[in-house]
């Protein structure tokens, strides 16, 4: 019998998300389990096999199954280690493909979360069939997966496909996980969005805005985008903004790699065209006029709640 | 008889380079012409075969040669058309190579200048056997060409690389060629260097300088060099503040495609560790900690002389 599924494992600094996938892309079940309660990977890696194995006898046991790929952040697909990972527990670096291979008896293969998205939408999302793309994942910060003639860069040590950490406001604002300042990902991820948010309020105090309902500490992006559905100017600035400095990194990405689609996924995407109308906006304004014009820049065809999972699970098929 | 000989052209806004390289690199014969003398491209092609077929007798005849490879501003090596050259005076699209091929007999691939630079450095220079690396060429402009896993990256239309045109300070300074604000190649260029200095003289009219003694028309990033040299105080901030910026644009670049060498050529290189300590010095420091002391930055191992040659004659071998 040949391999029908694939498991796909998506660990975040929050949830970790586990899901068997069919090759159409498909999920057939899934589960999720809490990162950071863990304190030690061996006991992550327990509860791990503990929530799988009943899911691959599920599916008709282990021999349906091709492999298991991991997406993580920093992870490493040369060393299929997580390598000083900023927002999980496990500090240094984790050689997590090797023990979980050792532990299921299955190829395991681990990449960049960011990477194991590009890697899902090239293979079931919108850019089927595109060699040249760039993958921005918008959500609590700014990824990117970047594929080359097919192929996702990694570069000479895995860890290529930074953009979100590329600096587009020299001396800009300060990034509190780098200490770096500017960078792509203190404006364009769902905290970025809260900042200016806050930045916005602060800076015209005197104007009326349905965001001064909401308290500074607990507002959300999503409350952003609810204010800015109801007419309010703020929180219309806050995504023309947002857009703003989105679409003039994208064009500096654009002079590197020169891809045929951009795309956009994640949480901040929930906003449609209160962020893709700026963001396009200033990515063609931005354009050398060889490139203008040629560029599409679309939203992920993945299912947002599955898309971690169908990435991760895309890397097994690959392999 | 085996072909033992490429032909190497490098067509630039001033000069048109043209030579016979044997496969080690060596330039065996060269010759110029003027570029913009000719108003049309068959003049230029004519005058072109005129030059090229005594060096071709003298290499043993065309049986010797492999092939043409060129080098070309805003040349693009899917349609082997030089596209829009902004500094050359025949406009639209030229399909250079196709020209060329008829006329020679021979097979013509052609590209971007700065890409056949990288592929000289990768089969003759700094390079070799590095599969990963960035190529800066820093000159009368900034050019770039990126190698990933060992094949220049060009993109779904041919122009990838524009790394000089990537903006580095919002609403930095004009750059007149593109209309274009805070362009790396607005700053790190030769001319971005001269008009570092003026800027730099201007808004310290107090401060004594050896470059007060230029004419500022007529400075050259040279004069600036021998002033620097000489202790100027001026002229050394004026390639801190190039290499601050190189460096800041480096970081961005690494956090693209992660090389494990970035090779600076062209020009401004002469200014040695002028440029180089700054350079080195503000990347490093504004790269991610995984990122950090693994980057070699060097100067390129080409003669500069005949490195454009040497790189557009890669292409025939390449091909």
């Amino acid at each position: 019998m040949s391999p029908s599924f694939a498991i796909g494992i998506d660990i975040g600094g929050t949830s970790t998300k586990i899901g068997i996938v069919d090759h159409s892309g498909k999920v057939i079940c899934q589960d999720t389990l809490v990162t950071n309660t863990f304190s030690s990977v061996d006991l992550f890696i327990d509860s791990l096999y503990n929530k799988i194995v009943p899911m691959i006898q599920q599916v008709g046991g282990i021999d349906t199954i091709i492999g298991i790929g991991v997406g993580a952040p920093n992870g490493n697909i040369y060393s299929g280690a997580i390598e000083y990972a900023p927002n999980l527990q496990w500090k240094g670096i984790i050689p997590l493909a090797s023990f979980i291979q050792i532990k299921f008896g299955l190829p395991t293969t681990l990449t960049n979360d960011a990477n194991a998205a590009a890697l899902g939408e090239m293979m079931y999302g919108a850019t089927k069939n595109v060699p040249h793309f760039i993958m921005i994942t918008l959500g609590t910060g700014v990824g990117s997966g970047i594929v080359i003639d097919g192929k996702i860069v990694v570069g000479h040590d895995g860890f290529a496909g930074e953009l979100g950490h590329t600096i587009i406001r020299h001396d800009g604002r300060l990034h509190i996980g780098t200490g770096m300042r500017g960078s792509v990902e203190s404006y364009a991820s769902a905290t970025g969005v809260i900042n200016t948010a806050l930045e916005f309020l602060n800076i015209q105090p005197e104007k009326a805005s349905l965001l001064r309902n909401y308290a500074p500490e607990s507002l959300t992006s999503k409350d952003i985008y609810t204010c800015a559905m109801q007419g309010d100017d703020i929180a219309k600035e806050v995504f023309e903004f947002t857009g703003k400095i989105l679409g003039e990194a994208l064009s500096n990405f654009v002079m590197f790699s020169s891809p045929e689609v951009i795309v956009l996924f994640g949480g901040l995407t929930n906003a449609g065209a209160l962020i893709m109308t700026p963001t396009k906006f200033h990515l063609e304004k931005n354009l050398l006029p060889i490139f203008k014009n040629k560029i599409k820049l679309v939203f992920s065809e993945l299912n947002e709640s599955d898309a971690a999972i169908i990435g991760a699970s895309a890397l097994a098929w690959e392999k």
